[in-house]
């Protein structure tokens, strides 16, 4: 992982997790906070949750418990989440970015307890909290959700929106690429990673107004040396590795990830009944084990659990809900990176930067027509 | 296939070929239409094209030759299909669809060539060009493109729009669940299949507010017995089997297409790196060839090659352009059952049938407040 001048890697990163969220709770967050110390000597991590269910952790190493009184289940409202639940787990392991602790505004400013936060719980719940909690740095309109795909070559496309922002206008597009490239130079260790507008067709004219106009943005971006702008790309480009992000509305951006979601488990499930047909399948499915252990290990969804939720004064990873201890374990290692590679920081520049450039070249950036005074 | 009361299937259907569209052109089409005749024993084609590239079907029985100076390239631009090349292959296989079969206006009506016809050519000069001449059923603002999806009960899930219509607003969602159930009833003989709006939750308040909106008018359709309406449905249903058809804007719809498209070439990829990946990889996927030939023909795309353009006044069938004579058999094969079944009749009388109930529902369909007379 490389990081630039300046923004050396944090020597001790610590992680608060929600142990509570998700479908299973603690019995799949701790065996994945025990894995996860073991093969990261140098993390620490804040137990967020009931204190009796959390019993089993406490003399482990480098681990703190924070108890908790309440839990956002799954199907809770986001107005229950936010405005009833207010010791919840999913709370808890939030504020603990906070600097100052508390929900209290004005309240002194110190450390924040973590570098970063995991939770499994409910996606509408956890973006709500986090944002009322944390805000959003200056210059982002709308936090957003970010996960990888893999892709053909052997690596990762991060897509983002996955679903925060159903309408976006060209500009929300903008700032989901300079974000989506600060995280995958903070996880990746790329610094000038390739990004894509997902669009209906290569050629610029394609699209609607809102992508035409995002086109033109991202490229202007481009030419200035903000971001690393390939062009418009085709939901085939993910899986291809055409680049390494793919920018897109998050109504379009969930609509492909449950659509491949249920392509790869239908698959998935035609390879299962295939070799179970019949006796010569069944002996055709032992001999063929290896291989087939090979490829679902290649593809196993799990490997890449854990979206981060971009935009916030704080680094939130959610986890699926459903995830098992393995799955759990790999969305605790993908904030470590992210925390250790200084994520948040780099958001900071990267918008910092733009918001200087758009200001000093709102006159030759194309733009619609600013109206003037008469 | 059944077919309601007063829409007896036809007896003789012609279908219109553009035998030179495509990457392949007669090399693949003629092959194509020659085992379609052989299956299809009261099918009748039109080949059209370059009739020296054509002379190997000169002889075979129901089939009619129509010479066509020009072929229009996958590259060439809507521009040219329409207003350069008058006298291309594509172009006068969807003139036969028309009554009078010119060009002019106001030239009298006699009774078409063919009931439908198939082309392999580019998508966008193919929608333009037969927009052009055949123009929209009346009460339908705009075609749009539906193809198939397998799901995992052995069945299709129809999707549409599939990039006809990158911005659309709730009614012309409403016009397209309303052709896609016409196509399903047709081809499929599901006299009430289940449509499913396409959004990011089940939940009627989740998407956008055009989204939100089409849900209104497909509940209101459905309550008045236009449609059986599902409710919303997500990206993985179309894998499920949760609907019959599943509606969203074209934008939408390209990316889910070309998104399952591209993971499922990548997955077929891993699966042959791993089972040619070193001695014992090569010696499983021996005995495992005939079930891997089986997984292979289930998914094999080949087999629902063939969308329909939907809403204009003739049947015209989009075939892949890269595909083969298997492929484009399929594509020849729905078409034939769309015209048998009477698909253009069915849209018709829906459309005409729902235009009826909206006249006479206005006032009472959930909507915007109409501006009033002051």
């Amino acid at each position: 992982m490389s990081t630039p001048a300046g923004l050396a890697p944090l020597g001790k990163v610590r992680i608060a997790v929600d142990c509570m969220g998700g479908d299973h709770g603690p019995a799949v967050t701790l065996p994945a906070c025990k894995a996860f110390l073991a093969s990261h000597p140098s993390a620490e991590l804040v137990l967020v949750g009931n204190r009796a269910a959390l019993a089993a952790a406490q003399d482990w190493p480098r681990c703190e418990i924070r108890h908790a009184s309440e839990v956002v289940a799954m199907d809770d409202s986001v107005e229950v989440a936010l405005r009833k639940k207010r010791d919840s787990s999913m709370r808890v392991a939030i504020q603990a970015l906070r600097p100052g602790r508390s929900d209290e505004p004005g309240d002194a400013a110190e450390s924040p307890l973590a570098h970063a936060c995991v939770s499994a719980g409910n996606t509408g719940a956890l973006m709500a909290v986090a944002r009322y909690l944390l805000k959003t740095v200056e210059g982002i309109d709308r936090p957003a959700i970010a996960t990888v795909m893999p892709h053909q070559n052997n690596g990762y496309t991060t897509v983002l929106d996955l679903g925060a922002n159903v309408d976006c206008t060209p500009e929300h597009l903008l700032q989901f690429a300079i974000m989506g490239s600060a995280l995958v130079a903070a996880v990746e260790g790329k610094p000038q990673p390739r990004v894509g507008l997902l669009n209906i067709g290569e050629e610029a004219i394609k699209g609607s107004e809102t992508i035409k106009r995002a086109g033109e943005l991202l490229r202007a971006a481009g030419d200035a040396g903000e971001l690393n702008f390939h062009g418009n790309v085709e939901g085939n480009d993910i899986f291809k590795g055409t680049v390494d992000i793919v920018v897109c509305d998050g109504f379009v951006g969930n609509v492909l990830l449950k659509t491949s979601e249920g392509l790869a488990s239908m698959l998935g499930g035609f390879i299962k009944q295939e070799f179970t047909r019949g006796p010569y399948s069944l002996l055709a499915a032992l001999v063929a084990r290896p291989v087939l252990e090979r490829f679902k290990r290649r593809v196993d969804p799990r490997r890449y659990n854990g979206a981060a939720l971009l935009g916030l004064r704080g680094l939130v990873f959610k986890s699926h809900g459903g995830a098992d201890a393995f799955a759990f374990e790999q969305a605790l290692a993908r904030a470590y990176d992210a925390a250790r590679n200084r994520l948040l920081d780099r958001v900071h520049a990267r918008i910092g930067h733009s918001l200087q450039a758009w200001q000093s070249d709102a006159a030759v950036l194309p733009g619609p027509v600013q109206e003037k005074a008469a």
